[in-house]
């Protein structure tokens, strides 16, 4: 009955996520309250690993995109499920190492990775540091030097394959602020070879967001093998991985036609092993770094209805108890969201309603004119689909306090992110003595 | 030199705000900070309040609207000086309590406050609770009665003017989530009047944000003041305060033409004197709410430029070490900033760059294409007028710990929000006994 994997109505009428009745949640742990289906977020990790298995001998590692959703928790799951991580910050290397995840398997992305993050990831001996550019790979060879160790980095390249939800294209060059054009590509990977405190293994690229295609990860996979066979001619530089980034799709609105994830690993397995067959080169360990796609869908968030209001003629406001501070996709791209009543699961879809947060912004809404059941002061609104990009990006804008994250399996709901409070809001607040 | 109030070049030839060397400050507290100027702060509370002097004889109070940038130690200058707040949350409030504001000078604001937020503004005896809609108003009526309380309150109505930066309509409707449209005002009104614990005040309206243009502030007055004349005529119910809210515009960039903030009061003084004159009714109180205008000239961001990427023919990308995390205006409006080196303050402005932050995210920009100075690795860049909306709408995505905010006045800088670390990242992670 819903486009989300995660829900399904129980005996009571009311909507469950991972065996748990989201009004008993909501009773339990207040509202706004993100809620996590463990099942499916392994489920999902198992998918992109199985398909490494089948399509790729075993001859790859899946690594989950930390800014999707990073906490605690979540990298003791990826850790019980074998996964690798990618980290961009401090921040989420730091939580990776509270949580005791293996650094050999954190790859540490970032256009601007600073001299203290780098730092902490040699320290950490992190997998592998993907250099985003000169000034950068200078920085660690120094710092490596200083510590005499060698990282193992590998390069972010612009294949020049750009890829949006629904299109793609493929220009000469990327406008973006990350990674290294094509064409410089070899002055980097030369400076490289020489030095001391650096080894080279791989390239990495990441063509685009919220992808429901193949076809621009073929091209991507094709281009950059094509740039491993002249990195190989033209100076002798072999390189044993390739990471082809993340992007996948997931369903947000039944418009999205989502591909089954295994068959983004099979087009690209596909494209790498015919490409390595005919130009005679060792197939390389393959890397991918699903976000995303792995708790998209595993997340939903519930709401509770604090008002609603009819303006003749032109809309229907429905306001709930958050807002743009938990998630800010559609103040940020108009993202577009499903969702249900979730104190009455099957009531249909009647009625077109914008629902709107309570933060003093008009942009301030989690959809426009969305299509939903008839909805009343009290009900316990789910908004499907919210798992990635919403508690990472939330915000304590007007002061208002972040919800909790809770892990539903089995009946079971467990907190992983306590609910702030008022004191978490001003904790770092200092009134100076001369004031 | 600068088109921003709070900065200028000092003998080291460096940048310089409320006395502070910017170039020290940045050594001292570390990059990206906040710096804001407390001089320029206290002189705009100043216009605003010798305005309604000057204007209105006294005869209204500016509030300042906290979700531009609220912290205790602003609301302590904005005590001292004499201003009231309005808030828009229960986070808002619990600040201004902690900081000893007194609670009779606040307005409580908002399309959705829950009945706990409610409570707790009545608990403290707010001085008024700008009401949204008739839930709202029935749920304070209830909670006052059961606290043996009166609550005073007043109105939002949309008069139908929608300004925005440049331009400004006037609609029959506002589609918009706040407010209660002016033809089921009286409803509202007759309602209230009926209730036991509702005291009647006043009415308000907000007509936009950044607006830099008087006529839809005479506009808007006069249309709430022909309201306020049929309320009294149809129901008896006479208008003590009348509340025009904010939005009064700041110099972004060169091609922003700011109003002397003091001349938006005039022109509502003189549209309501002359109003109430013709029409026989008394001068109401005069309630304003600057936010922007008060603070985000005040404020600047100090960065480091961590890496120079020039993408031939097409973008010059300069990556610093904050971004979307600490001012998400780029993202989520396009907004324009103007800065400077401030190492080398007296550079002229030669290139335009696009200035990038750190995040994972392409769209993670401070500005595009903007006319700079010649920056080098190293540098300390300075983004001016970030004092509003940018601390109060920041974010921890990537898991990157917020900047500190210093209070700089007479060559003193003063920590007022301490800077994030790793640990205030992590510390409401949970991992659970069963994971």
């Amino acid at each position: 009955m819903f486009i989300n994997e995660a829900v399904r109505i129980n005996s009571a009428n009311h909507l469950e996520i991972g065996g748990c009745d989201c009004v008993d949640l909501a009773k339990e742990f207040g509202t706004p309250l993100y809620v996590m289906d463990e099942g499916l977020i392994r489920k999902n990790c198992r998918i992109f690993r199985n398909a490494i298995d089948e399509y790729l001998n075993g001859n790859g590692l899946v690594l989950y995109a930390s800014k999707a959703f990073s906490s605690m928790a979540m990298y003791r799951i990826l850790h019980q499920e074998g996964l690798g991580i990618d980290v961009v910050s401090g921040g989420e290397l730091y939580t990776a190492l509270k949580a005791g995840f293996p650094m050999e398997r954190v790859y540490f992305h970032g256009n601007n990775k600073t001299v203290s993050e780098l730092a902490m990831a040699i320290d950490n001996n992190v997998g592998r540091i993907v250099v985003d550019n000169m000034q950068e790979l200078c920085n660690i060879n120094k710092i490596a030097a200083g510590k005499n160790k060698t990282v193992s980095v590998s390069f972010r390249i612009k294949p020049g394959v750009e890829a949006h939800t629904y299109e793609f294209c493929k220009t000469g060059q990327t406008d973006s602020k990350f990674g290294i054009d094509l064409e410089d590509a070899f002055e980097i990977f030369e400076e490289a070879s020489l030095m001391k405190n650096i080894r080279i293994t791989g390239i990495h690229c990441h063509i685009g967001s919220q992808i429901l295609s193949l076809e621009p990860y073929k091209l991507a996979t094709e281009t950059m093998l094509e740039f491993a066979v002249l990195l190989k001619d033209k100076l002798g530089v072999e390189i044993q991985e390739l990471n082809v980034g993340g992007g996948f799709g997931i369903k947000y609105v039944s418009e999205d036609v989502q591909i089954d994830f295994h068959k983004y690993i099979e087009a690209i397995s596909e494209t790498v092993k015919s490409f390595c067959s005919q130009n005679g080169i060792k197939v390389p360990f393959i890397l991918l770094e699903p976000g995303r796609s792995i708790v998209g869908a595993a997340g939903i968030t519930l709401y509770t209805v604090g008002n609603i209001k009819e303006i003749k003629g032109i809309r229907k406001y429905v306001s709930v108890d958050g807002g743009m501070t938990d998630n800010p996709r559609y103040a940020l791209y108009g993202a577009k969201y499903d969702g249900a009543v979730a104190n009455r699961a099957d009531a249909p879809k009647v009625e077109k309603v914008t629902i709107a947060g309570k933060c003093c912004e008009s942009g301030d809404l989690i959809g426009k004119d969305m299509l939903m059941p008839k909805i009343e002061v009290g009900d316990i609104l789910a908004i499907f689909a919210t798992g990635a990009y919403n508690y990472s990006m939330s915000s304590n804008y007007n002061r208002i306090p972040r919800p909790a994250v809770v892990l539903a399996r089995d009946g079971k709901a467990r907190v992983i992110v306590k609910r702030e409070d008022y004191n978490d809001i001003i904790r770092n607040d200092i009134i100076p003595g001369d004031l």
